[in-house]
């Protein structure tokens, strides 16, 4: 699979400022908003930028070394989440409702049988990965599926119309594998010992946390430290992660905006952006979470997130509760008067 | 004037606790929102609260300083922008309607006939205030005034059904008055020294703001360092924040939600606060602010704002983007689902 993304030119840099600075306010007075509305006006190539049918997909998929005791919770939770978005009852499904957002969910490897059911993406890749643990989490012909899908459902998001995706995961046990990944890919330069990058997830408690941390030391001595991203995915990868990824690199093919959420969907970014570094320039990262190494993958990709509201939820919540942030920056600069416009005096 | 706030009472504590543990989320899971859900639950006293009829009230003035120099601006911008208020331009029209609040301006004193025009409140106190580098800024019969139509300006609010008020503010010169204010309440002991609350404003420069500083230190000659809110107003306060500060005690006195907008209307804060301290349990703070004093308040209220965007508008623009989190955090303690109900698996 080879991914076409370009970097956004930046020839209309000067004349989208020059717009900002002349809305009726200080030169600077909007802060992190001014630079965002900068960002989305390069992304779509024009200084009256516009989103159309922003959109949640939540990626769920089951971890074969969740059953040797990586979360707090049980494996069951993720086909029985998955069953409570397609309720509406998640947190997921509360804030996209009122933030005005499409949400679909993909099963790319829950551990059930859910049939055709309205809301879902079928694009399982298998009833869960391997556990990683004792041998490489998915073979390269399923790494590469679950790429290629991911990359098929953001094209097919594309083809509605909607020009800004935000990114969300299910799957019990994928900060475990999240870690994994940023720790090969992050590398030591960064702080990214294993120790650092990986937290209580769900909630573990300290016994919990011991032994996930044993359990990871385990795969790592069992798979290595690989730094090709293609590699970490076949290793310690989850099928939503892998999948994440491929649709993150087909979004920024069709140069929509991406909202980042949080530690697992940042870990699918780094594979993403180890394959093709351009995608920096179409993302947004909505939050800080709590989950530690979320803080290791953002200073090393030296980006500032929005907001940081102790968030470690996942189903992509953070970047749903950003987007009112997002469609502001849009909405300034669509809207408001000019100084001209206004007849407000300029600074003396 | 005498406000009547109580403290809410904390008996549903344990109750509204236990609603948002058991909603499909690990415990803790949503950060900030779940602190912000208690709060609102205990300001409206059940464990199903309702935001009605949210709406931002913009109080604007003048200050007679900002003749003498403390602003990068001149003081017809106030009714410049009052204007572009009124004609929907300004950055707080875009943020309200995009966040479906309403939005009021009130004009509190400031140097200019307006006429009656809708969405503009006239509580006019005077043309400005008096410049505190010479006098007293206003006379305590103005003060009293301004605190008793802000009063009832929060209290026709409520009566109209509102439950939820935002603060905003517009006047030329009125982060002098702001660090003035700042520097008499928040005291020696919390860093509050003028150098530390005073700052650039809407954008002076070097010269500019050591020029704001050596003006603010001869009013300081002049008027001392009252701790007495009543006196602090009469001394250095703007008419549209003594109207602020009332408003905020009227809105406590009808037990609505407090949106806390940036360093101005935090100045404003601290003279509800020294007058009555169980606001507190009424206000949500929004962001903090670029403005360097506004950290020094938040910090001597011990509070965390939701957001730090790097704003220094004004306006109320940050208690505008703001209100997604607070709207998310009712909307997750009403719509979500429990595990209970959605028969999801709690942690093993």
């Amino acid at each position: 699979m080879n991914f076409q993304l370009s970097q956004p030119d930046t020839l209309l840099s000067a004349a989208i400022q020059h717009k900002i600075d002349r809305k009726t306010k200080p030169v600077g007075a909007l802060g992190r908003l001014e630079a965002l509305a900068l960002q989305i006006a390069l992304v779509q190539q024009t200084p009256a930028p516009e989103l159309h049918q922003p959109h949640i997909v939540v990626f769920a998929g089951d971890h074969g070394a969740a059953r040797a005791g990586v979360s707090a919770y049980p494996q069951d939770v993720t086909w029985q989440m998955v069953e409570n978005f397609l309720a509406g009852g998640a947190a997921i499904n509360v804030f996209s409702r009122q933030m005005g957002l499409g949400l679909s969910v993909v099963d790319a490897g829950v551990n059930h049988e859910f049939g055709k059911r309205p809301g879902l993406i079928d694009a399982k890749i298998g009833p869960g990965t391997a556990s990683y643990i004792d041998r490489p989490a998915m073979t390269p012909a399923q790494r590469d599926a679950a790429l290629e899908r991911g990359r098929g459902i953001a094209h097919a998001l594309a083809g509605n119309g909607c020009n800004c995706i935000g990114f969300g995961e299910m799957g019990i046990g994928n900060t475990a594998s999240a870690s994994l990944i940023t720790h090969c890919l992050v590398g030591a330069d960064h702080d990214a010992e294993l120790y650092n990058v990986t937290g209580r997830g769900t909630g573990l408690d300290d016994a919990g946390l011991f032994r996930k941390r044993s359990l990871l030391a385990q795969a790592l001595e069992r798979g290595g430290r690989p730094s090709d991203p293609l590699a970490v995915l076949a290793e310690y990868g989850g099928f939503e992660i892998a999948m994440m990824a491929g649709a993150m690199l087909g979004a920024a093919e069709k140069r929509m905006l991406l909202l980042i959420d949080g530690f697992i969907v940042t870990s699918a970014l780094l594979v993403a952006y180890a394959i093709d570094p351009r995608i920096l320039a179409y993302c947004v990262f909505a939050h800080r979470s709590q989950e530690p190494g979320h803080r290791v993958q953002l200073d090393f990709l030296q980006v500032e997130p929005l907001m940081e509201l102790d968030l470690r939820l996942g189903e992509g919540t953070g970047a749903a509760l950003a987007f009112p942030l997002v469609q502001a920056a849009v909405n300034f600069l669509n809207e408001m008067a000019s100084f001209e416009s206004a007849g407000v005096s300029d600074q003396s």
